[in-house]
C-alpha cells in the first residue's frame, strides 16, 4: 500500500466527462490499495472566463478580490470530482485550500506556500476517504484566500506530496511524459523514461510547459518523487524525475543531452554606452526589481571606450514597463547613451547533466547554429545548460538542428 | 450616519453591468454618510446551473459537496461587486460565509444559522469598508461549507442586520414593493407602503414571492427593520414592513385585508376510511416527517360511520414520495381504505391583520367564492388569515374576484 497524491490539470477536468474518467483512475489505484490524495485544477477555461469577468468590473481587477473569484473555478472541479467518486461507491471528501489549511504569505495572485495542515487530511485517509483538494489556492495567516498563479496547482500537489510524506506524485497532463523536445516542432523528439530534477528544472525554467517550475523546485527541495503522465491514456509509466543519486549506477551510458528547451517569451532591452563604473548593474536593475518585473538573462560587456553594453531579458509582456522605467528613473543618473527593446526573440537551450563531464558540447551547439547561419544574440550558461537568444524567426530551424545534432532521436 | 445592510438577489446582479449599478447605489449611500454591509446572490441562473453540473457526475450528488460547488456562485459575485465597488473608489471588501464565520447547524443544502460572528465586519466598517457578504452560505463548526437553501440570502441579510444592530435591512428585488397581489394576475393590484411582520409572514409562506418566509421570521425574532425595494428604479421608498405597535396609532383607518396570496406548489394527500382512533394523525404524519417531507395544510373530518378522512398538503415535488412512505409504511398499518394524491390544486389566502378585530371575513370570502361557482376543497385558518384549496384552474379568477371584494386596489 502506497500514499500516492494524483495531480490533474484544466484539461483533464474540462467536462464532466473527463471528470468521470478521473474517477474511474482514481478508483482503480484505490482498488490497489492504495491511499490517494487527488489535486485537481480548474476547468480549462474558467479561470480566465473568470479573469474577464473581473476586468469587466474593474479594469485593473485588486489581487484580493481577484484571488476570491479565480478560486471559485477549483472548488466547482473537487465537489465534481468527489461526486463522480462517490457515483463510482468510493468514499471521497472535498477541500478547499481554507478547509486543508495551505498557509501561504498574502502575495495575492502569486502567494507561496509556507505551511501545510496535513492532520485532517491524514485522518481521512486512514478512514477510507480518497481527499480530493483544490489545487492553486491556499489561505494566508488571517483567512483571506489566496493564489499560487499560473501552473500552481502542480505546487500544491507536490507540497501535498511532502507534507504527507507521499511515496509518489502522479502529475497528469495533456501528454504522456516529458519529451526531449515539444513533439510539435521536432516530430522524432523521443519521450524520456527518466530525468534528473536538476534537468527538469532548467527545462521547465527555460520554457518547457510541461511542469511548473516551482513545483519541480518543490520536489527537488523535499525530494518527492515526481512522475509525470498523461490523463488520456491508460498504459505507461510516463517520465519519472529522479534525483540524480538514485539513477548514478545507469548513468554510464546515459546521453549526456537530455533535451533542447525554447521559448519565445522573453523580450531584450538593450542599454548602450552605459560608462563602465562599479555599482552600474545595480543602478539599472535596482529599479527594474522594484517595479517588481522579473528579469532572465543578464549580459555585460565592456567595450574599449570606457563604456559598456548592458542587455537583459524580461517577459514579453513587461517590456514596454520596462522600458518606462528605465527612461524615467535610470537613463539620466547613468547617462545611457541609447536604451532600446526587442521583442522578436528566441530562447533556445540544450540541458544535459551529462554536460558536467563532457567538453566541447557549447562549440558543437554554436557550430551547429552557425552553420544554418543563424547569429547568437545573448548567451548564458550554467553547470547542465547552455542557452542562446536567436532572432525569434530561426526558433524552429534551431530546434530542429540541434535536435538532430545531439541525436536525441535515439534511445 | 446609520449602518444599513442591502440585500440584493440575483437578478439585481445577473451581470456585470447590473453589478456596476449595484455599486453606484452602494456609492449614494456611502455619500450620504452611512456605513453598508452588502449581501448578495449568485448571478441569476448561476446556482442552477451548478447544480446541472453536480448531477451530470452524480444522480443524487451528495448534499456537502453540492453545497460546496453552489456557493461558488455567491463567491464570484462578492468579488465582482467589491471589484465595482473599488472602480468608483470606494474601499471594499468581501467576506464568504466562512471568511464572516456565518456558523450554521451541519444540515447541508438547508442550513441554519447558529451564530454571525460580527467583529471583523465591525472593525472594517469603523475602517470605512464597505463589507460585501456571500448570501445563501454559512460554515459549521468542523470547517464545512454549507448553504441555506432558496431564498437564503434574504435569511443573511437579515440574520447580519440583526447580528450587526443595523438601522435597516433593505432588500433589493424585481419589484418595487409588497403588493395586494400579483400584479400579473389582478393589474389592479397596488403596493403597500407598509405591511406588518405577522402579515408578511403569511403572505411569505402563503406563496407570496418577494421575501423568504425564514427572513420575515428572523426579521420578526430580532425586530429588524425590514424594507423591500426594487433594485431597478432610483426612487420610491418600497415596503416597509413594521412592527404591529410600532404602526398602532395609524392602523384605525387601515384596512381589514392587506393582501391575497396564492400558490400552484401544493398537492393534496388524501388518506380515506381510517378508524376514528387516538394516535391517527401521527401514526401517519409522523413517517412523513420522517422522510423530512414537510406538510402544509392539515384537516381531518370525523364520519358518522366510525371512520374518519385525513388530508394535507406538501410540495408538489413530494407528493410521489408521500404517497410511495403511505402505501408502503401506513396503509396496512391503520387499515385506511384507499390513499390518493392530487396535484391539480392551488391555495388562495386572504391576509390582514384587521381580521382580528373584525368577523364576518370568512363568510365574505366564501360567499365570493360560492358566487363565482368556485368549490372549496379545504379551509385553513389562523388569526390573520384564512387559506381554501380550490381547483388549479380557478385560481386566478378566484385571486381577482377576492382582490375586488375586499376592494383592495382603493388606497
Amino acid at each position: 500500500m502506497a500514499l500516492i497524491v494524483q495531480k490533474y490539470g484544466g484539461t483533464s477536468v474540462a467536462n464532466p466527462e473527463r471528470i468521470r474518467n478521473v474517477a474511474r483512475r482514481v478508483a482503480r489505484y484505490k482498488a490497489m490499495g492504495h491511499q490517494i490524495v487527488v489535486v485537481v485544477s480548474a476547468m480549462s477555461g474558467e479561470t480566465n472566463k473568470l479573469i474577464a469577468l473581473a476586468k469587466e468590473v474593474m479594469a485593473e481587477p485588486d489581487p484580493r478580490e481577484l484571488d476570491v473569484m479565480i478560486s471559485t473555478g477549483e472548488q466547482v472541479t473537487i465537489g465534481m470530482t468527489a461526486l463522480a467518486l462517490m457515483e463510482l461507491g468510493i468514499k471521497a471528501k472535498s477541500y478547499t485550500g481554507t478547509q486543508v489549511k495551505i498557509l501561504t504569505d498574502d502575495s495575492h495572485t502569486k502567494a507561496r506556500i509556507l505551511d501545510i495542515d496535513e492532520y485532517n487530511l491524514k485522518q481521512d485517509l486512514n478512514d477510507g476517504y480518497v481527499c480530493v483538494v483544490a489545487g492553486f489556492q491556499g489561505v494566508d495567516e488571517f483567512g483571506n484566500i489566496t493564489t499560487l498563479g499560473r501552473g500552481g496547482s502542480d505546487t500544491t500537489g507536490v507540497a501535498l506530496a511532502a507534507a504527507l510524506k507521499a511515496d509518489e506524485c502522479q502529475i497528469y497532463t495533456d501528454v504522456d511524459g516529458v519529451y526531449t523536445t515539444d513533439p510539435r516542432v521536432v516530430p522524432e523528439a523521443r519521450r524520456l523514461d527518466k530525468i534528473t530534477f536538476e534537468e527538469m528544472l532548467e527545462l521547465a525554467s527555460q520554457g518547457s510547459k510541461v511542469l511548473q517550475i516551482r513545483s519541480v523546485e518543490f520536489a527537488g527541495k523535499y525530494k518527492v518523487k515526481l512522475r509525470v503522465l498523461s490523463s488520456f491514456e491508460d498504459e505507461g509509466d510516463g517520465t519519472l524525475i529522479t534525483f540524480e543519486e538514485d539513477s548514478k549506477e545507469n548513468d554510464m551510458e546515459d546521453p549526456i543531452i537530455s533535451g533542447i528547451a525554447f521559448n519565445r517569451d522573453e523580450a531584450k532591452i538593450i542599454v548602450l554606452g552605459v560608462p563602465d563604473k562599479p555599482g552600474i548593474a545595480y543602478q539599472i536593475l535596482g529599479p527594474i526589481a522594484d517595479a517588481n518585473i522579473d528579469v532572465d538573462m543578464i549580459i555585460q560587456n565592456t567595450g574599449a571606450d570606457g563604456t559598456t553594453d548592458f542587455t537583459f531579458t524580461v517577459h514579453k509582456n513587461e517590456m514596454g514597463k520596462a522600458l518606462a522605467v528605465l527612461r524615467e528613473k535610470v537613463q539620466g543618473h547613468i547617462n545611457a547613451r541609447e536604451i532600446s527593446g526587442d521583442d522578436k526573440i528566441a530562447k533556445v537551450s540544450v540541458v544535459g547533466i551529462g554536460m558536467r563531464s563532457h567538453v566541447g558540447i557549447a562549440s558543437q551547439m554554436f557550430r551547429t547554429l552557425a552553420e544554418e547561419g543563424i547569429n547568437i544574440q545573448m548567451i548564458s550558461t550554467s553547470e547542465i545548460k547552455i542557452a542562446v537568444v536567436i532572432d525569434e524567426k530561426y526558433m524552429e530551424l534551431a530546434v530542429r538542428v540541434l535536435h538532430k545534432a545531439f541525436e536525441l532521436e535515439e534511445a
